[in-house]
């Protein structure tokens, strides 16, 4: 989604190009190019994909709309297993339609993942809740914080579901790094996401998202948390932002790969 | 600010009219009809001054920056005692340019406090240093949940530093109705705000407070957990908001206060 620009290919080309060893694929592209070709791209050229997004919207309360979700998810989970990837990342949902209960939507995921947590394992795929930050709570995703997503994640064995860690979501947060320490305890960090914090925020505030390097979190703190809690999986830089999407996408894969050695690595 | 499009005349009559017994004031309409003028019109038309907005903004490092904060929060304390109320609200302060040091920030507030609580003390006004929501955190304040703006006061005496409890920024929060049955229980909810959380966001995201019943948020669960903590002062309501701002300001303060009856009296 970084680079969401570029055609498949493009962007499978570019990765091998640039020795960048995995990349993290979006659902409605691999829909796009096809699934079972782009898994046979991504396998040709040696890549791993380290992550598919996403799974998630678990917070209807309606019945019709509730079983959609779950049909969906189980899609989802089969879309990763065709992939080869192990992680299904999810975005939880926020409140549905006048509703104020945000205790009640955490609830409905909790529901959610004991039907989609064995599911999954038996197809080899983890399940990541993502936080998303506070300012998505509302229309996006109820859990805010790293520890309201371990709160429901150690309900359910780790092989079934763990955590997204996204500097970009919890940054501003002096409660993440004990967070992600008791998430590497458990082992539940399923994937490391990276993007940087820039002002001011787009209208909507979806296409935000800085550029390493660009912004106000320090990529190698937050790298530090995360390896001191043993996590020794890929790192994943995702960016949504109008303007660099605007501009050449190999340019931008490229400046990409060059921040994250010079920021991360 | 609420109605910010209202003369400070209009505001005291309309508040006046409706049976608002209190009001919260910014700095800069004070400034803009005068200091004694404001003091005079609010205490002869009966209405109390519940807080003045805002001091903060302590987080610089240059020597200079600092010292100009320092002289312009003993400003603020001095007209919020010319105003008759006890509590000045505070925003803490971003990120100064250039540093992704969210830490240091936070103690450099703690500093200027040590500072600027006795001053305020011997003034008999109290300092509310508010949290404000995380997609705030790069670019106005630091603080970004009850508990951080908790660890700072509670260095400091209660009748120096408390805090502001406002339901736009924490209403996401799991943590806050702990954090603010530890505020109440250390005397150190010096003032309640209500705003409600709606959507989309702005560009720029500081005009986006929503007037009370339109979002995501229960006002009385939050009124019930401020009441549950022992607090009997002002509530106030605090909305910043491009349309409502462009329509009549005697109306929308109308509805603010039918808002309130209806969804917190």
């Amino acid at each position: 989604m970084t680079v969401k620009q570029l055609t498949m290919p493009e962007l499978v080309a570019g990765c091998v190009e640039l020795g960048i060893p995995g990349v993290g694929l979006w659902r409605e592209p691999v829909a796009e190019f096809g699934l079972e070709a782009t898994a046979k791209l991504v396998r040709d050229a040696g890549l791993t994909v380290t992550t598919l997004c996403r799974g998630g919207f678990f917070t209807a309360i309606d019945p019709a709309e509730r079983a959609a979700a779950l049909a969906d998810n189980r899609k989802a989970i089969d879309e990763a297993a065709t992939l080869g990837t192990d992680t299904l990342v999810l975005v939880s949902g926020g409140l549905p339609q006048g509703s104020k209960d945000l205790h009640g939507a955490r609830e409905r995921i909790a529901d959610a993942l004991a039907e989609l947590g064995p599911y999954a394992a038996s197809n080899g795929v983890r399940l990541a809740i993502e936080p998303l930050h506070p300012m998505f709570a509302s229309d996006r995703c109820v859990v805010s914080t790293l520890s309201q997503a371990l709160d429901i994640a150690e309900r359910f064995p780790a092989d079934q579901v763990g955590v997204t860690v996204d500097t970009y979501h919890i940054w501003w947060d002096d409660t993440a790094p004990a967070a992600i320490a008791r998430a590497g305890a458990g082992g539940r960090i399923h994937t490391f996401q990276l993007a940087d914090w820039i002002t001011p925020l787009p209208q909507g505030v979806l296409t935000g998202r800085g550029q390493i390097g660009d912004g106000a979190i320090d990529m190698r703190e937050w790298k530090g948390y995360v390896e001191a809690a043993g996590y020794t999986g890929p790192i994943e830089v995702e960016l949504f932002n109008d303007e660099l999407w605007a501009g050449d996408g190999r340019a931008l894969l490229a400046q990409t790969a060059q921040r994250f050695v010079q920021h991360a690595a």
